[in-house]
């Protein structure tokens, strides 16, 4: 029998449909398209190809824009939005319009030309962490921007336009709908129960393991309860943190760990896919809020979205997450 | 200079980039592979491969499943609901579940081997949108339903598993996220104005007419103002009416001539492009609500939709509105 399962965070109903069931093995992942990376704006020694850098982490002694980094973050060359500006909001007739002021950032994540994520050293990935931290902490000054959203398209099924792998920030004024609704939900959950709703979820994952993946100290990383697509995987800190950029030096060390091992995890299991990733965090200027938790959300890119779902905000989702957990679980990482 | 604009029905907020303005005929479509009409399930002749028919259009004398039909409905072979059973909500712990109750069903839109609903007459998708209204009127009876979703994937890139022409339904025991959005905010704007939200907007799209992609008594078809994808289109009814089902004769007349007029621009413009559309109708068992206004969405599949699209509810959309119904409203139909 198919069931309805309901997102507690954003209320959203899924159907797990069991009549679809697909096998981890089912999922067809298409092998990418061979690059060739003398061609590469990412790789050490083209750093011309890209915006000058706004930040790197640099060995001793190198100069920006050259050969000589760990971590660079460049303008994205063809950005969103534009950094330059002022918002001017106006209405025309009964609509609502802004410039389209905004940060639009890409992290190279290393100079070799590497595809995945998981063939960083997991101290490499903590640098990663570190980037977008300092990113954060830095765009959060400008007092235009209320929100920053951190995301990785994997691979060109996931949107990734090079291969060279990498992650992107978007910083906003306005804060993006769906964590509004995060948001909202989160409050109406804590005014009702006085709890964290991502607290009680982490509890109860914990309590149960049926939906759990791996875990350390800061972390857990899970299915969730009522995901929207087959192996949905979500990491979030076991201690109440709202903002992403306020955590310890610890945490960070334990969510590369987490992130490398979850995401080897979905790359053996399922055959090396396309995925994205991206961390939800509190909107700029709410600090230590009780009820909204940051957490990182993973989706391997494994069915398409048809008109159902765009139209109805409606997911059918073929994998129970207890499956998808078990598999991921028992996943061998050599 | 990018704009983000708001879409006055949910309050998601849309970048406009102009940064990354494309050419309507920037975007590639992909052929689809030849399909053998042999062993295609909906063709007249192979009623034997379908679950048996719900209801059907039929030439005066032929029998159910058999060949002599115009129309048939028949239940998804591989359905996302089963239509058996009670709800049974629970919770576990923490979270709410229920039994996947529900109605999912095909609409074969011609006995002939067709690939897209511009290949049948104006007079043919006239039976095709009476389908709808005819299997909404019965499946409203049945008192576990809240809503249906009436819905079509044309085109691999857009989910469909089989080319002959086709449409879907799914009745659901609980009324989808996004529809729910739309009503609420359809009501705080009707409190606030004590008009219909989308009665303002088919108003303000017919004096401008920058947006204005087609019209005909009844309805409109328009590129709305914040559109989350390149050539996005909305048709709305002019008049106010809350319910797809309950419309008069003449409109489903042009509702028919507008939809296929519509569909056909977009083929001519885009280069026969897979696409999605879907009802937005109100929940069942209300009816004459002022606030809400079904409609018809389209969505060509023209873009991927990214990490940022996915973890933010938040789209960028390389294509203006007005860029868009300039062009399709240009598009000539031999």
């Amino acid at each position: 029998m198919p069931e309805l399962r309901k997102d507690p965070v954003v209320g959203r109903w899924v159907i797990i449909s069991t009549e679809r069931a697909k096998r981890p093995t089912d999922f067809k992942t298409e092998p990418e398209p061979a690059e060739i990376p003398e061609n590469c704006p990412f790789c050490e020694g083209h750093e011309g190809s890209t915006p000058p850098e706004i930040m790197a982490y640099r060995h001793n002694g190198t100069s920006p824009n050259s050969a000589g980094w760990k971590i660079r973050v460049v303008p994205n060359k063809f950005p969103a939005l534009r950094i330059e500006g002022e918002l001017e909001r106006s209405g025309e007739g009964m609509f609502d319009r802004m410039n389209g002021v905004g940060a639009h950032e890409v992290i190279i994540e290393t100079p070799r030309h590497l595809t995945n994520l998981t063939q960083l050293s997991v101290r490499e990935v903590e640098d990663v962490i570190w980037a977008y931290h300092d990113r954060c902490i830095d765009l959060k000054k400008d007092p235009r921007f209320r929100y920053m959203m951190i995301f990785k398209n994997k691979g060109l099924a996931a949107g990734a336009s090079l291969q060279h792998t990498h992650s992107q920030l978007i910083a906003l004024p306005v804060v993006p709908k769906r964590v509004s609704e995060e948001m909202l939900s989160g409050q109406d959950y804590y005014s009702f129960k006085e709890r964290c709703v991502f607290c009680d979820m982490v509890r109860q994952e914990l309590r149960e393991g049926t939906r759990l993946i791996a875990e350390n100290p800061n972390f857990v990383a899970i299915s969730p309860y009522a995901p929207r697509a087959p192996f949905e995987t979500w990491i979030l800190p076991k201690a109440h943190n709202p903002n992403f950029e306020n955590a310890q030096k610890t945490e960070y060390e334990n969510l590369a760990k987490i992130l490398w091992l979850t995401l080897k995890k979905i790359e053996v299991a399922l055959g090396n896919p396309s995925y994205n990733y991206m961390i939800h965090t509190t909107p700029f200027h709410h600090e230590d809020i009780p009820y909204y938790h940051w957490h990182l959300e993973i989706m391997p890119k494994l069915v398409k979205f048809a008109g159902f779902e765009l139209g109805a905000g409606f997911y059918i989702n073929p994998t129970p997450p207890e499956q998808a957990a078990e598999f991921l679980r028992d996943a061998k990482i050599d």
